[in-house]
């Protein structure tokens, strides 16, 4: 946990974005954003790009867990509730696993525990190790 | 296309992430985004989220082209290239449109004009007007 | 359930592919395919139209068995595992609700429990009621 | 394209659902499927899975057209017309290419050009050739 909270510290854009990793272990994590204005867009709801940007670091956590970087090569990613503020967490799974690709479901929440959107991701494995 | 940027102009989260929307017109828009380190994640590229927001801008102007609001439902992107630096565009068309639900595809290239991501999206639109 | 199999039962195509409904409940469904040469594609792998059909068969008899008609508007499937012979399984459950729009994730499996493909669909609800 | 068409024409499933290939080139391919009654769902339009197969042929000759073996590792369809009759042809064009990783992006249309149904796969590469 403490070396893929170092690792996932370096990500500048989840910084940028105040996405918080909360807990991660093999092929699982969670993250964490609190709304603010910032994170809203047009329409006065929480934009695409932060409920993304949420489950991309969950999906990233979770797929770098196994020590060899993982590449994020496509996700898709349904909204279901529009959220204007309070806490929404998001957490990932490892739904299946090879040494080259595995896939991750993430799942966004908000405080009352209603899905706000659903999110499945693809990683494809070079055989580097993290940090080397 | 003013009216377009005056909606636009209210994504908080977009003005967040240095996203910016370069032209719009019916069914069609064109966002940008400078790299920079605040882009980037824990691999060193940039990151899924900052790539989807610059796409997602042009999906949400190219979708509210016609007036009534639209919300995006679903969304699907590829990562095909890593990007480091340099200007990222994305190009939004629609590919289908009914009165309740549309389809858009967003191209993101980098300078050389190489494909960095694809991205496919979705639309409901309720029947209100925007800025009623 | 008995309602859902005679409305699922006009489903020719799935007829066509030799996709069965084994169970149907609210916004839950599990069919099954028996794999046999026909399903193959050019690799000699259970071709993913074969795959996709059914999941589709569970995702629609998941998404109509509230009683208004369920319209099919985006899927996304990951193919995880090939297989080649015996009996694979979908299993379909709601994973959001509204009256307009509705998301289900189904599941396909292989006779030793492991994951085959992830497919996660939305359907759209006009107010047609089933039957009528 | 003989060598893709003795390739494409082992694709059993395919042979079961009517789908034909009608050309293929260097990341490029056309298939067409003329709708009979047993394409059809329990709501009396094409089925899904008859859509998907439809693009998923296309998919597979574009993909396999480098000559080394293709697997599909996801797709995602948006159903944007529903359709009853009549002849429908999906085009497929490569839209990224790695040697590891391609993207294609499938158009099927019906006889009046209108956009039946878009889709979006990946596939990824070992390094067999085809027929060895």
């Amino acid at each position: 946990m403490e070396e893929m909270k170092n690792f996932v510290a370096k990500d500048a854009f989840a910084k940028l974005c105040g996405v918080k990793l909360l807990e991660a272990s093999k092929g699982r994590a969670k993250t964490e954003l609190t709304v603010g204005e910032e994170h809203l867009n047009a329409a006065g709801v929480v934009q695409g790009g932060a409920l993304f940007t949420l489950a991309d670091l969950a999906f990233a956590a979770a797929s770098n867990s196994h020590g060899t970087l993982a590449l994020a090569i496509n996700a898709h990613i349904s909204f279901v509730k529009a959220s204007k503020q309070g806490k929404l967490t998001a957490f990932a799974r490892e739904t299946s696993f090879s040494p080259k690709l595995a896939t991750y479901s993430i799942d966004i929440r908000d405080e009352s525990g209603d899905l706000v959107a659903g999110f499945n991701g693809m990683v494809y494995r070079k055989k580097e190790k993290i940090g080397t």
